[in-house]
């Protein structure tokens, strides 16, 4: 099979092209390395499977070009920052929504049969129902990033049910693992290398987080593409559990071996935008037969182990 | 007041508009003239409370010198066909979402403090609860125009939350009256003027439409618009009814006093991406006071009378 991986230098998505490498498929990589690494392609690069294309798919051509005689598309490429989202309010809808367009209208051209989208748990806004199932009632987006994938899922959908593409849409929650380079435990473990003996909070602490090793949320997407399913296929992607800020503080510090004070800018909010509670009902992935293999406990410790040990 | 009217020359626009000048305010009205008619605005044109600024919101500048000084916006203009979405795939988006956003930064730019939007009942594609509320299952969307007003919705969401912008979102069935100039009724009037022997139908005829009148929709978001809201308000607005496209045709032929014989498409659908089924519940809109002033017979009635009268 030949895949192509947009966003490919990016966490989760260089995670994929490894998985899709070692799996013995073809892989055309696509990034512009404005927050993709070079360092996470770097593996995927020695292998003759790999081609890697450079560019922005903001300019339609490139999606065109990339995806010729392609199985598959893995839609990555995206602002993955919900929090700056106010700051440049047409980003989002820029990278996120057309961006998707563009790489769905490359699908069609090319007749591409599966479209794989990751979309985000921040699409239930301030969701009524926990955990939240993918038919929870029709959320009011809070974020400018939950808009713009919720606009991008939305056109998938369109897309698979006017030309007959099949898509797969994965709303994840936070992932955690190797690679994990933006988000609150790269940020606390940051400041704890810096100074060990205090760490500042955005919020109270108490926001209710839930996270997914990055491992297990790779296997639970290649367990929807390799299940029957019909034109469009929405599935929640978390853990059964969900922590608070602070229960994460406290297993990062017992990992790093430190103690510090804390001080919190207060607040139910990290930031404007910021959801205080994602947790998702996974029912519908786990009825394929896919099972996290870790807890959050796990993940958060497998995260700040690989943080110390690159000094990321 | 001052208000802002995008897409002023439409149906439903040039209808707000003239109620707006009559109930004393100053309106810009913004068009391009690519479906809007000038003759739905020569009334408005005549009065001082009104000026016509003629151009394409894709300009994002436009939307930003029309709405300074603006209390609120009244944002309409759009690709309202839905049956060519897939003719045309990226115009949905550049015409209802992009356009959205271009307009959405004036607002936010220029501090205008109400920001209101004609959606669809399209948005809940394939509804799965009848009459579909506002918070029903989160939908799959099943045509480009359903995905790009629900896109629009996210990103009016999303402003709305961040930057303090009063959002109303109204999500129509299709309407029906004076000005109305495509849809069902129009099509099959201009059929019976040209061959009033023959009527053909696109699909089965058993398809279920909802309709309310334009007068009654314009009063309904008068009403939202006084009524103390929140700051992201959606109200479904249609009748507590539905007919059948046979319905509509038995009384669009009574009132044309003709009878022809009927041919028929076949299949449940009128082309890809027709939604069967809308039928809106509109208790969130009538717990403020409001409801329908005319039945969907008597809308269809009245714009046969119209259609016939004026020749459209």
């Amino acid at each position: 099979m030949r895949y192509v991986v947009t966003g490919c230098a990016g966490f989760v998505a260089s995670t994929l092209v490894d998985r899709l490498l070692a799996d013995g498929h073809a892989v055309t990589g696509i990034d512009d390395f404005s927050t993709g690494r070079e360092a996470f392609i770097e593996r995927a690069r020695a292998l003759p499977g790999f081609e890697l294309i450079r560019g922005d798919l903001r300019e339609p051509q490139l999606a065109l070009h990339a995806s010729r005689g392609a199985d598959a598309i893995f839609h990555f490429s995206a602002n993955a920052d919900v929090r700056y989202g106010t700051e440049h309010p047409t980003r989002d809808l820029e990278q996120n929504t057309i961006v998707t367009v563009n790489v769905l209208e490359a699908a069609r051209r090319n007749g591409v049969r599966d479209f794989l989208f990751s979309s985000t748990g921040s699409v239930y806004g301030e969701a009524a129902v926990f955990p939240t199932p993918e038919d929870a009632p029709m959320p009011v987006q809070t974020s400018l990033y939950g808009a713009s994938k919720v606009a991008a899922e939305g056109f998938i959908q369109a897309y698979a049910e006017g030309f007959g593409i099949r898509a797969t849409i994965f709303r994840f929650v936070s992932l955690l693992g190797e690679r994990y380079t933006h988000g609150h435990v790269v940020d606390f473990v940051r400041q704890l290398r810096e100074h060990p003996d205090r760490l500042h909070v955005l919020g109270d602490g108490l926001q209710r987080k839930s996270y997914l090793y990055v491992g297990d949320c790779i296997e639970a997407m290649l367990t929807a593409l390799r299940a029957p399913t019909g034109k469009v296929n929405v599935f929640n992607l978390g853990t059964d559990e969900y922590c608070r800020v602070v229960d994460s503080i406290g297993w990062i510090c017992e990992a790093m071996g430190v103690s510090p004070t804390l001080t919190y800018s207060g607040g139910e909010r990290g930031w404007i935008g910021d959801n205080p509670f994602i947790f998702l009902d996974c029912a519908r992935i786990r009825g394929l037969g896919w099972k996290p293999t870790m807890t959050i406990r796990e993940a958060v410790v497998r995260t700040v182990e690989w943080l110390v040990e690159t000094g990321e």
